[in-house]
């Protein structure tokens, strides 16, 4: 019997992150100053940023190396298995085999804290001793506060006021792993007292709550600031999902037809998919389907345009060349909070525009759906986020069931569920709502 | 460089569960009917129970058979890694290797999983089509609705309605396994509606909920009922994590010196413990320290006596043989919920009657301080009843730093604490109170 969990050994962790950037046919049109509009250099970012990131940004060195450190807490959670869903191919009836690669098993619940690990080393290698971010929902935020203490670096936490009050686990979290965090908008900062001269009861927003971090770390010689998805550093490190995973599809001795991930700021798409093009941009590889899926409440990827337009509300930051709907594009309060975000990561965005992937937008409901099937079929309850991926998966597999063809399947379980109870609730009592 | 983690093959799952039974030096007394006060027969738990269980109850046979079925499913999360808390010991300074066993890896985050499956599996066998549950905090309630979707049962909970309305996550969990889930009392029962007409705001009770469960088994042909801790066959099935532990603890090259779990109903200390016990038993081994770790605020194994009582408040159950604080005790409301329970397993409570197992208990303030150390250095964060044996494993790794001496410590991380962090927070701001 062949096992269900394709597991490595430690020694398997890879040494080297993949950085795509090094095999595009045409180059990544660079990110812009917000003002003069110039290509921005390491010097305008260097204020947020430590310089060993701003390399790996710009970089086009193929691979960029794993430090031993890091490798070394990446132990406690890598290699992540994947899995064979057995049962649910069973359920499904389909000649499909179905794989996923659990990044749900790391201790904060999600692919996140890959990078979190690795931006906080180099940050701790340059001196650094506190780092500061936002956090909508709050994953990233624990990644980070949780990368922190194993770092041994502080950590200050600016969560959106709204889910700050709704959502406290994640807060509490952060408090477990030593963390700082506070609701924004704070006192703490000058973007912070300006929102709530204007309204002191303001549930703050994302924008905000990058504008406070983002001055943090400015107005501090001991902080730089960190950022949980979207730029070119925060992909490359995730590249370690896909190449543990193409090492543990080769021991299943199969090779996938599909690699699907659900598509927010890109980083869990790109850290599984990433490693599986490298056939395909050297033009070696072209029967492959790489799936980025996105809720069809905010479209990105299916129908955003791909224009230079900025990374937050405000208009503060670089302007980078991405498919979006508009800085000033509110989603609606889906329960996908990681997938709401009006733009995209500019690789994803440079693959979609080079047709080296795809993309596919689904409903909310159809994704919940999908997500309980699997939960009643692996028994892992997954993150909304990660229900799209699964919801994707499905469609092929019943497509192949039709077809006759027996496809291989492979998609990222980018985070459990645990924390996203109440979303659950409202699918199952029909409280949901369409949003599509 | 060592592994951290330490993981066996699908292929090593056990074949067999270990029945301790078969090594005991003197017999376990019976348990006795509430009336007669004989013992009870097969035919007074039939009722209830399948035969299959029952007879696992009273078995003598050294090993029982785990079924292909079973273990193919324990295949979603078994063999359960053993990790090496390198981080730990680094931050105890302590020359002690101290190891643990991850039960928190399940789909449903602890180990009661392992017997809620086996469980299922019998009724199956005997065409029992739906299974009915008390549940407190919750965690066994969603094993066993986790268990019986995997096993295609229907699965009905009857959940202490001050729970229900405090902690709606584990009842939604519950709900998207497909489960039946209502707050006890209910109106369901003869001794639900009793319960009621007394007290319309009744918050419930365990001994209520357990009533409910028990008369809808009774009531209906096609249900048994299915207890999560304390009787023999469920301590059986849990025998599958020291087992795995033991081959695990080879692989690594050590053997402990302590073996340690927490104690609430006895599960998943006796889980880990039992297998280790053998040579204990047989006489071979003498060395080894055994310790099952109970909140001083619930002292069963420590403070109560060993004598016949009744399982449950209303002193419906047989009675058992065991340390108990007395039926009517009432624990104070810990956090701690999975180890609030006034007696404890049979079989535990022989091992220490015979002094082959020892008992501690520690305050929930040094039980929490405790987890926070544990999630800080490896990143998972403990359920509070799992954070009982990471403390008493801490005072045992810094009681060998005093001795300078190199001790071998493997304890048992039954759960994880993501449905916990309201407790977290309580133990952060201050707000816990001391419990002893």
């Amino acid at each position: 019997m062949t096992d269900n969990k394709i597991t490595l050994p430690e020694s398997e962790i890879p040494t080297h992150f993949y950085n795509i950037q090094a095999d595009f046919p045409t180059p990544l049109p660079p990110a812009l100053h917000p003002v003069t509009r110039k290509p921005v250099g390491p010097a305008d970012l260097a204020p947020i940023f430590p310089m060993g990131l701003i390399q790996q940004e710009v970089s086009l060195e193929p691979t960029v190396e794993i430090p031993d450190q890091v490798r070394d807490i990446y132990r406690l959670y890598r290699p992540s298995p994947v899995y064979r869903a057995r049962a649910l191919e069973a359920a499904l009836d389909t000649p499909a085999h179905i794989y996923y690669k659990s990044e749900h098993v790391s201790p904060v619940g999600s692919h996140k804290l890959n990078t979190a690990l690795m931006q906080a080393w180099v940050n701790k290698q340059e001196g650094v001793k506190r780092l500061s971010t936002e956090t909508g929902a709050g994953q990233w935020g624990c990644a980070l506060a949780c990368a922190c203490k194993l770092m041994d670096l502080e950590c200050m936490v600016y969560m959106v006021r709204v889910s700050y009050d709704q959502k406290p686990y994640r807060r509490i979290m952060v408090n477990t792993y030593g963390g700082n965090i506070v609701a924004s908008p704070s006192e703490l900062t000058e973007a912070g007292r300006r929102a709530l001269a204007e309204n002191p009861d303001s549930p703050g927003s994302l924008g905000l709550a990058i504008s406070e971090a983002v001055e943090d770390a400015i107005k501090r010689d001991d902080t730089k600031y960190a950022l949980g998805s979207v730029l070119n550093h925060v992909l490359l490190h995730q590249t370690i999902i896909g190449l543990e995973a193409m090492k543990q599809m080769e021991m299943a001795g199969e090779y996938p037809d599909y690699v699907i991930g659900c598509h927010g700021g890109g980083s869990n798409f790109a850290g599984l998919a990433f490693p599986f093009l490298k056939g395909r941009l050297k033009g070696t590889e072209s029967k492959l389907r790489v799936i980025a899926v996105e809720p069809l409440s905010c479209p990105t990827l299916t129908k955003g345009t791909r224009e230079y337009d900025f990374g937050d509300v405000a208009g503060n930051t670089p302007l980078l060349m991405m498919h979006t709907l508009g800085h000033k594009f509110i989603p609606p309060p889906v329960h996908t909070g990681g997938l709401r975000y009006h733009g995209s990561a500019p690789l994803v965005s440079h693959l979609l525009a080079g047709k080296f992937i795809e993309a596919e937008a689904y409903s909310q409901e159809d994704c919940f759906a999908s997500a309980i099937r699997f939960a009643q079929c692996e028994g892992t309850i997954p993150a909304p986020e990660s229900a799209h991926a699964i919801h994707s998966a499905i469609v092929h597999a019943l497509e192949a069931r039709e077809a006759g063809e027996k496809k291989v399947i492979l998609f990222n379980l980018s985070g459990h569920g645990h924390f996203d109870m109440a979303a659950y609730e409202k699918y199952l009592s029909g409280k949901m709502g369409l949003d599509a």
